[in-house]
């Protein structure tokens, strides 16, 4: 029953992403930058890789869509933890929600702060004063090179699965020295597009939604999609007694590798890194967003996880 | 039994406006600032004003809020709208979704974009290159004065209906000289905050979320928060054929002036401008965003209207 069951669950991914894939128009674009992307990395012996997913996957509830479920995600954790894995020598693919911050150019996310910064010279320059966004310019142009970071974007959670198993499969030749780092906030629930009605819905008395449960992807990339990698998922719970729980608990569902658990509450000052042998805590630091102290601890893990080969 | 009817929805428009007051803790600043604003445009006769609303509300689905019902809008009709009515004279309220496109700065909306224009010169500073960003610069320096432009930002349902109360009563004492220009996408549907589950949501087998229906405060506006106002307000269909019947329901249901009518699918290049007299169809040309010409009807409307005071 078991097996029925995990059948069952696999199927409902494929009618996922079968459904998207129609959708898809380029699916051959996609799929050739990924290939080249890892083509490059395959010639340098020592280079590692971490697809970071980033933001969160919306649910459209019509075809045209104007109303949609979706999980609120800044996009913060994945990206500044993917400018942290260019800064340590990953090559990094950014998996991410369209309109989400990206890494380096989230210090322009406030696009009415930065107005109001900026100056028009004699000559029509356009000119601004700050240290940190001039920091961000340097090493935006320094470390975001094709060969080192490709950038793809998602809105809906059908693409999200359709791109992320693209990516996965690809990254298969890199065996261990792939890291998957899945920092995006995925909708637990969605409704099959067949029955998403066409035109926008009338507004009537009540309003019932019935959602069907997200088939869960992190067996089918630990199983199918990218079996030799090292994968990291996060948890995000409000109930501190139930986190440690469900991370523990997750490891042991999925087979995966590490948890990176934290609370809604305290995500930006504390979280847990938890394997199935350990749990590292973590607090943040004055000086250094706490992306950059979990990826410390990743990198260790990594490189032991490599050597193990 | 109409009576009835209405009383049961004024009282729900109260309902959700009372549990987001206790909320609120910038109640008295936000009454403060649009007092001042309002308090200024008195003292010059022929000044007029418009209230924009931009961008989509969100309904939470929780009460530390993970998930969320979410109505599609970038904000910009609403933000471009903002910068012809600056342009063409009125003071301001920019009511909009927090994150949405702003006036001017929507031309740095795509960070990334802007991030790789930006180039740091040998004394450390950061220069740009870009006409259009330029013109913004400047316009924004020239018309977003304090007196000129009022920001509020709104993320909720319930947020956006109290502040909406609060500017729609202060915008009184200036009769007809006063338009409310709601090109925000409100929620139809929501959950009252008394019934959200305060904890995220457990992943069960299937979700069923029973919406209500947001109490309509279009004839709220009308009847008792700007009576005096030129109203205008805005309908988003997908299908051609219910288009301009609904225009016309909702002029004759809520007793408003104006009603702007657009197809998802053909919203920057047509739309109808309804009353209850006339339509006024307009297409948009090469040089200009559609909401400049809207604007110049309005305006025009707007003028007929204080004349015949």
């Amino acid at each position: 029953q078991t097996f029925a069951g995990n059948l069952a669950k696999k199927l409902d991914l494929m009618k996922i992403l079968m459904e998207n894939f129609q959708k898809l128009e380029d699916e051959e674009i996609l799929s050739k930058s990924v290939k080249e992307f890892i083509g490059n990395i395959l010639t340098c012996q020592d280079a590692k890789v971490v697809l970071v997913t980033s933001g969160g996957t919306t649910v459209p509830l019509e075809q045209n869509s104007v109303r949609h479920l979706d999980n609120f995600s800044t996009g913060g954790r994945g990206s500044k933890s993917a400018e942290e894995f260019l800064r340590i020598g990953y090559r990094v693919i950014f998996l991410h929600r369209k309109g989400a911050l990206f890494p380096f150019a989230r210090l322009l996310s406030n696009s009415e702060e930065v107005m109001q910064k900026l100056e028009v010279d004699s000559q029509g320059r356009i000119t601004l004063e700050d240290e940190k966004i001039a920091k961000a310019v340097k090493e935006h142009k320094k470390l975001m090179k094709p060969l080192f970071f490709l950038s793809i974007p998602f809105t809906y959670l059908g693409e999200y699965l359709h791109k992320l198993q693209v990516i996965c499969c690809a990254l298969q030749p890199l065996r261990r020295r792939a890291m998957v780092f899945l920092a995006a906030a995925v909708s637990d629930f969605y409704v099959p597009y067949s029955k998403i009605p066409e035109h926008k819905m009338k507004s009537s008395e009540k309003l019932v939604l019935e959602f069907e449960q997200t088939p869960k992807m992190l067996n089918t990339i630990v199983d199918e999609w990218a079996p030799e990698a090292l994968v990291v998922s996060f948890k995000l719970e409000t109930d501190i007694e139930i986190l440690i729980h469900k991370a523990k608990s997750a490891l042991a569902n999925y087979g995966h590798q590490v948890v990176v658990a934290n609370l809604l509450q305290t995500k930006d000052e504390t979280v847990s890194i938890v394997t199935s042998s350990a749990i590292f805590k973590i607090n943040s630091t004055k000086n250094d967003p706490i992306e950059n102290q979990i990826l410390n601890q990743l990198q260790i893990m990594h490189n032991q996880f490599i050597t193990q080969q």
